[in-house]
C-alpha cells in the first residue's frame, strides 16, 4: 500500500455557533470561538490517496491533477471566504475542524477516486486549524 | 549589541478596506482581501528587544515579562477578534501587515522599554500574516 | 472515524541509565545519552483522540479541555523538570521516548476518555525528542 | 505497539521519464518533471520501526543504529547523486516518490529488522519530495 | 522603516564547477557538489522590500505584484531547470548560493523598485539552499 | 555585502543560577529555570559570516569548513552536556541565551575569520533556546 499526500493552504474566517441553541449555550460551549464578529485561520489541508502505483507512470495519482481537484473543490470555495456564510457545501455545518474534514472528504471523493490509478482512492483529509489543533477524517482506517 | 526575540500567535479576522474610497476602488486594489464577509489568519508575531545583558541576571529582558507585555498589549486585544471592528488601537487603521506592525510597535514600546535592562529597548516587531507574507517595523535600523 | 490532535511543548532534562546494570554497560549502550550530568530536550507532544463528533458541538473532544488535561497530567509534572528524579509516574522508568509515550498514554487515558464525546477515546501519544527522533504509542492500531 | 521514527535528509537530481515510451508521451505525462537537463530536490526521509521496547534498554531500536543503516543503505548511495543514473538499486525505476519509498523500504528491511528488538520490524518509509508532496510505503497497514 | 517579505519556492538541479580550473581543482574545492551528473535542491527564496507604506492602501508594495515579479524574473526561469545550463542570466555564474542571491537581486531590482510605493525599494534577497545553508544579499545594509 | 548562514543543533541541560546571590534571589528571578535538578533544550544555532564571495569559488566561506569549525568550537563541547558544569569556556557564565551567543561568538571568531574569504568575517550568532525564545549577538550591526 502506497500513500501519496498533497498539502495546500487557505485563509478563511469562521465562528463556532449552533443556531439551534441559545446564545448563552453557544458562549458557554464555544467561548471566544463564538465571537459574533468572526475570527479566522490560515488553514493547512493535507489530502492522502492510497493504493498502487501505475507501472507506466510510477504515480498513484498525478499530484498535479490532485492539486487541481483540491483547488476546484476546496480552495476556490473556501479561500478568503467566510466558512459560515459563503461556502455552499458547508451550509448548516458548524465549522469545527472535525466537521470540515468530513465535508472536505465528501467534496473531494468522486473526483479523486476517478483521477487515481486503478483501485487507488481517497484515504484521508487532514486539516491544521492552527499548528497545535489538527483534525483528520479517515473512514477506512476505522476499527 | 544583543537581540532577544519572543514569538507568539493569535488568530483574527480582518478585511482590507479604505472607507474613504469607493467600493470599486477597494475591490480593484485589495481583491479577495476586500471580501465584506471577512477572512482571517493565524498571525505569528515576533518582538525583538536590543541592548546589553544585565550582568546579575544575564537578561536583556526577562522573557517572561516580555511575554506578559505582549499578551496584555497585543494578544488579549487581538486574539479571536475582528481587527477592523474590535481593537481600539486599530480604529481607522487599514489592517495590512505593514500597518499592524507599526501599530503593535507603538502599543508595546513604553512597557517594553521600562522592563528591559538599562538602555536596552524595543527594536522591531515582525508579523507573519501567512508563512509567505511577512512585515517588520524597525525604526532604528534606518537607511 | 475522526481523529483530533492537540500539540504541546515542554523542556526537561534526563539521562538514559538502567540502574540494574553496570556503569560500563550503560556507557556502552547509551553513549553520550548516559552522561551523569544530564542533558535535555524541548519535547513536543501530540495527543490524538479518535471517535465521532458530537452533533451539537461538532467536537470529538473540546480541545480546550484536552489542553487542560495535557497540562495537568503531563506538562505540569514534566516541564522544566528532571525526568529521572522529579516525575512520580516515571519512577523506575528509563526515560527513552518509547517509555515516555507509553507512560504519558497511561497518565492521560482516564481523563481523556471521560472528556471525549460518546465512545471517542484516547488513540495515540506521539513525542518528538528532537526534530529527527520521534516515538508514538498507539495500542489500538494493532498489528 | 510502539513506533519509532528517524528523519534524515539528502539532496539529489532526477527526472521523470519512462524509457519504454516516446518523448511525446513523457512530456505529456510528466511535464516539467521530464526536463532532460534534470531538476532536483532536498528530500526528507522518515523511517518508522514498529514493535515492543526492550525492557533492558527501553529501545524498540537503537536510533543510532537506525541512523547508520539509513546512511549506508539510502543516504550514501543517493546524496548529491543523480537518482536516474547513479544509484544501483534504482536502475530501471522511474524515480517518482511512490517508487522511491518502495525501493528504499526494500533496501532497508533486512538490516532494520535485524537491528530492531525482538519481533519489532520496519513499518514504513515516508519521503517528502517537497514540503507539499509526500509519499509513504507501509505494506503492513493493509486495507 | 517597514520591511515586507514574500517567500516562494523552486526546485532545480545544479553543480558547482569553475570551468576555468582543472577537474582536480574542482573536485578538491567543491567535493560532492561538483558531481558531473548534477544534484538538486528545493530552493526557498525570500525577497524583502523596504520603505514607507502608501497611506491609501497600507502597502509598501502590493504582495500580489511582488509575487508576479518573482514568478516572472526568478521562478519561471529557474523552476525545474538546470541552473548551470538553462538560465540565461546565470550564464558564466558558478551557482553557489552567494552568487545566486546576487544575480536574483539584479534581476528583480528594476521591476520591484517600480512597483513599490514612493521611494520604497528592493532591500534584500535571501535563499535557503537547504534548511541549514542560507545566503543573503543586502547591499544597503552596509558595513 | 553577502551573508551566509549555517544552522546546527545540540541538546544540553542547564540551569539559570547566579552563585553570588542567595537561593531566594535566584528562585525569585529565574523561577522554574532555576530548578537545581536541571532542565534542558534542543538548541538551534545559526552562525552568519558577512563579506564578499571569492570569484574563483563563489564562496564567502566554504560551508563545509564553517560546519567543522562550529562542530569543534561549539557542538563538541556542548552537545549532550551540562552547560553549567562541563563546558570550559562557559565557566562563570550564567547560561542565558544572551550570554551563550556572546560566548559562542568569541569562541568562533578567530577560526571563522581565518577561513572566510578576504576581509569577510563572523557577523552574528543566533540561538533558538526554544522555537519562541531567540537571542542574537551581532556586534557590528550598529548602535
Amino acid at each position: 500500500m502506497i500513500y501519496v499526500t498533497r498539502k495546500a493552504h487557505f485563509n478563511a474566517s469562521h465562528r463556532l455557533h449552533n443556531p439551534n441553541k441559545s446564545d448563552e449555550w453557544n458562549r458557554e460551549i464555544f467561548g471566544k470561538c463564538n465571537n459574533p464578529n468572526w475570527h479566522g485561520h490560515n488553514y493547512v489541508i493535507e489530502v492522502t490517496v492510497a493504493g498502487e502505483a501505475d507501472p507506466e507512470t510510477g504515480y498513484v495519482i498525478d499530484l498535479g491533477k490532485l492539486k487541481s481537484i483540491m483547488k476546484k473543490r476546496v480552495l476556490d470555495p473556501c479561500d478568503h471566504k467566510n466558512l459560515n456564510l459563503e461556502v455552499p457545501f458547508l451550509k448548516n455545518v458548524i465549522p469545527t475542524s472535525e466537521n470540515l474534514v468530513k465535508s472536505f472528504f465528501t467534496e473531494l471523493q468522486e473526483d479523486v477516486d476517478n483521477a487515481a490509478y486503478g483501485s487507488s482512492k481517497l484515504y484521508s483529509v487532514r486539516l491544521f486549524e492552527t499548528e497545535r489543533n489538527i483534525a483528520e477524517y479517515c473512514p477506512s482506517r476505522g476499527e
